[in-house]
């Protein structure tokens, strides 16, 4: 689930963004205390080697090494590679959020233009917001693990109550190598058309609105698609994790205490802890995180979307919208500010 | 309220900026003021210990402390961390700004499209204005801060005007485990095809053009609303409150003047006041304050935006618009430059 | 007035760029002559200071402060916050160009789709067109110190002819604690629905095409309104401002050319003149000038936009369009690649 | 084809990203072992020729060049020239794949707007279906590598059914020195302005939605030649590939090792293998190669889009949409949530 | 003519983009052997002098200021503001190419809307198209210095075949400080009108899209017009421009090779050519041609845009595909997927 945390940064208060250093759900702790149990382990067995097992002899070719991997550490690009990758995942995750395919505009549309309070009525309103919400479901499978987890079969897609049996039969009868989501957007639009014929829709205008909208709603599906099927370039991301890696692996030589006695630069302190590259490690390994995490908002981290849950709110509200909603109106009022 | 000095620079002249310097609402100092406090006092505090407590031998391992804090607060990458992550939220900043719902593109058309200058026609055209008032409203409440505070429940909902008891009833009764924002659209949806059928609005051409206004401010409010729900994701706040937070607790030990006598590099002048380590703090903090302030502009920070205002101005704007206003001209007479 | 000089670099020539240096009208010297010029003499006179007054005490004091404030100097990241910050003002600068509200997508569908050659046809096609350029008048008022100038009261709107005389009693008795720029576009859009019961709008079509357009056009005089009254956060022009001055205050002492007989590391030349210093000055100075100049584009610098000249061109301009050409065709005739 | 992962990397684990490090396809391994040897080769080559071949004096001059270029391959800005660039090449890549003409949207319109069950509406339907993917190819044939391979004449495309042997002739009897893709489109405008003459597209509503969508669709097709036509300007490539070149050619003396007993500073370890070194090679080399990857997106690399594919899927899916499924409705059934 | 390689990049190979530095036309090479010589004699010039003709001391004083000189060419942030000013260039290039105004839109609905194929007809259909060309023409000639050379009157443009004598005629007799470029499209508009009052367009849904298309085709027209009046800030340009020269500047003294017996730091080696100094320019020098080439696409570098072509193409294809091509069909047959 999301994790929202907007009404606590409402105002700029004194030290604003320190509450948010200590929440759980969705932190940087959460996300990263594995790898940096492993990263303070690793460097404590470095330690301990340098500091017990080690000769004379050996003590000083690590202490060069150490001294040079130090030096190499710091020409790692780690900063920009992440800065422009990051922004780059951002954006993406953003623009998928934005793409998420609502019925909402289409269900204004069809409850106040596919007219009819009978049963057919009824049945025509339902039937096309159910085709709406199907091809979305459909779209949903192949790009989110959660909702692929709950609906591996399209069994459980007719279990579900967005498709009937007999649906489901034409559906399989069709014969196509490629994927068949937009398969009930022609329903739509073909139920449409008969609704025009019957009159049920009153005009090309209305109808014409109707099928723009719902082209707006196929253009977020297959965008979201898109976004799955065409992802960050692998070696964009290959670059970046090496990046990273590479920085840290050479902080666990290169950031460890020497012997003060020795007199190397920088070496004259010896603090057993290095807190800052520890932090060092928080920064760059929570900046990688957040690509991790926003790369594919479709998983079930604590900050992806909540898909299984947007698709059930969808089809219970767009029903009720079309359907026990149609027509129905408070009796009208005057304001309280009438003349 | 909005901190509005545009005009204040219309012109670029002699040290044009400095004004801005001197401004104390919505200032750097207003909003960071505390923060600096707690830091020098900090300061000073080390800074005494240092100089009055510290046996020989402390001193010594507090300088070297010391060095090596100013060593590795210089690899902290606060200033591209800062310059990615303000961008982001300036840019939601801004988008959650433009996509502010504003009813004036639908009074237009709901004056010169609903007709009838009788009682009805007016209580149509206010109860359709009303409703996209209301629709916003709700969104509001549950964005802003402010606004909730206001409208703590729906009964001040009612009393305000915004919606009438009877509507309140049916808007109870709607069983749905989900937010209820859209149902004044359905209403206005359904009133709209009302007023159709009775002739009020003429034809589809007419009637669509309202839908698609509508649905074009139903898209602002869920923008906002998803702004809100979706937020930059924890962990990268974190990051960069944690390198920012970092980066002067290493600046509190490493910016501390040494014994001048000790020959440390780079210290041997003892200013007292470390001047270019608190300006450093102004740079730093306000560029972070610029997002605590902007990460959410629905609070009431000096610069955050005006919602409970804009409320009141659309409600009273929109209904002037479209009952006084309606079908009401001024002579048309020719303009000076006729012939 | 804007500076184009886009003609002069239609072509990269041998050091194509380098005539632009020499250009005074809009240039950096012009805007910066001033500030170079206090900066040159405080530098001076420090530097006369240090040479001829002190003592040779207060010399080694001075010559460790001047060291402490280079070192310092570089650490601040005046290229950064700079660099995000220039980008920010330049894309608000360039969308608020792209905004400016031009009536000729308006004027076009006027003159083609509001009939009748009569005076009455005359006079609502001149009216409308009025209309539309005294609300773009309205806010350009509110936004742009140039025609606020022109423009102090609503008298002189009426005197330049946007308004009549009586459309001025209506509007002042329009009783609304809010702005009103959004008044005339209410009677356009009645008048254009009125026009429409008289057949001169042919139908809803015409109708709704002119009421979009017309909606598009508030879109931009809103958005203009938008970016006047919600500017870049102060505080962020305040961090930036802030660490520009430090950076020049710091380089004002550390800048300075130290007595090169006492071996400072890097000071064993004296230049007297700081060539590269007054250079950076130029860079950085000249980077804040930028976003100075475009912060506000509705002023009155070199580069600002010519907002008095646009309301005089669009209203002359959609008059001709709407009025003298309504209708007027030349007479076809055959190209002369017929056959 | 596209190498899809964002199913691996659905949730952030421990160590998410470490998994892409060891695929192949698509990897920054497969892309750049050959360089990576030739690389390693010329080091190689040079460390044995500085070790074994070179005399006293050659060695000392070689320590002073390698020294040298070591200082300048630092300076070399290759990491911000790679990361502005990068940003660029992958928004066009973006955007291109946005742009893909994908005829859905006009097979939704076509199926719902052109009636007709008979023989004369089936060819109708097919034939502006035809028309539209017939752009298209004709589009990718001059765009994409990989489709012109496939259909290097136009006899191929006739073959491959995109085209009738008649309208093969009309388009060859067009005469135009210019490229002529848009001429199915002009039939596709006749066509449909007869249907609508013919009372098989109703009225102009549809017409105009038609039309519409057409437009649209011819816009991705000019826009994706656009990107082909107008690249990233040559000498923008040339400076980032110089830049990255340059910078590998100072590193294959530069960072050598060099004889620790000669005390150079940073030269006390000889480590024989490079591995910071060679690290950086594939940050560096690894990133511009994403350039590379992405700069045309149509050619045959494992990353780049699958336009055969497309073009056949395209052609499938919408004949199938317009013919077998026009009109063809699963029966209506009350779903499981009615009441 | 654009310089397309976009073919020559297809597949990501062996070493991609060396192939990309051996072309001559429209590369770093030709814009910048001129350059790049003067800056060659000026650094031989100085060594020359500083090697043969200074005295001991002379030298001395060189030396010094040489290394003065080169700390501070490493302190310019040339890097930067290239970066953040060729982004913000490069990006206006591309809105300015996408922004290209075609008539082929246009052209679609001409030829399907507007109806008959007598006389008649068939000069309404041209006469509309001329008249998009002309406008497109007149903006051209303001925009690009290639397209004013080949029209420096409007003589040439009657003789060209865009406007007839007539019309000229019309449009010099209106009266109006401002441009004229608007005009066709009044006449447009005006001509459109009259056709639906003959019936020769059907419908107001047809007309209005024929006026939707021409807004649209202006908005093209005013953006690019737009582009050209208000550039880049003249002040932004000479700050980058500067910086780049300051840089090569400072490079000049300080990068060159010091007598190496005198023990500078970083000096102990005399190559003669300072390579990478080269190298640099090559960097930094055709980062900034990048922006030179670009900043104004419509002059005559190799890069440019062809504007002379597209006019001619649009002229062409236009007519053609509302005269020739209208109603014009390949007979309908089966295509080979038929059942």
């Amino acid at each position: 689930m999301t994790v929202t945390y907007s009404s606590k940064v409402a105002n700029a208060t004194f030290f604003g963004f320190h509450r948010l250093l200590l929440k759980w759900r969705g932190s940087i702790y959460k996300l990263l205390y594995r790898e940096f149990i492993v990263f303070a382990v690793l460097y404590t067995a470095i330690s301990l080697v340098y500091r017990l097992l080690l000769t004379g002899a050996q003590k000083r070719f690590f202490e060069k090494l150490s001294i040079y991997c130090d030096r190499y550490a710091e020409q790692i690009p780690v900063t920009f590679v992440l800065g422009f990758y990051v922004t780059l995942v951002v954006n993406r995750w953003w623009n998928q959020f934005v793409n998420l395919p609502w019925p909402d505009r289409l269900m204004f549309l069809i409850s106040s233009s596919v007219h009819g309070s009978d049963q057919h009525g009824r049945l025509l309103r339902r039937t096309l917001m159910r085709y709406v919400n199907l091809t979305s479901l459909l779209i949903f499978r192949s790009v989110s693990t959660a909702v692929y987890k709950r609906f591996p079969t399209m069994d459980h897609v007719v279990e579900a109550g967005f498709m009937t049996a007999d649906e489901r039969k034409v559906f399989d009868h069709l014969k196509s190598p490629h994927l068949k989501y937009w398969v009930p957007f022609i329903w739509f639009g073909n139920l449409a058309a008969k609704a025009r014929n019957e009159g049920r829709i009153r005009d090309s205008v209305d109808l014409q609105s109707l099928m723009t909208e719902m082209n707006r709603f196929r253009s977020w599906c297959s965008l979201l698609f898109g976004y799955d099927w065409v992802g960050i370039p692998l070696v964009y991301t290959q670059v970046v994790t090496l990046a990273v890696y590479t920085f840290f692996f050479a902080c666990l030589i290169g950031r460890q205490f020497l012997d003060p006695s020795k007199g190397y630069a920088g070496h004259d302190l010896d603090l057993y802890i290095p807190i800052f590259t520890l932090l060092q490690f928080f920064f760059y390994a929570g900046w990688l995180k957040v690509a991790e995490q926003l790369i594919n908002p479709f998983g079930e981290d604590d900050d992806d979307f909540e898909t299984n849950w947007c698709i059930d709110r969808n089809l219970q509200v767009s029903l009720l919208a079309v359907d026990e909603m149609h027509m129905s109106l408070p009796k009208m009022k005057k304001d309280i500010y009438w003349d």
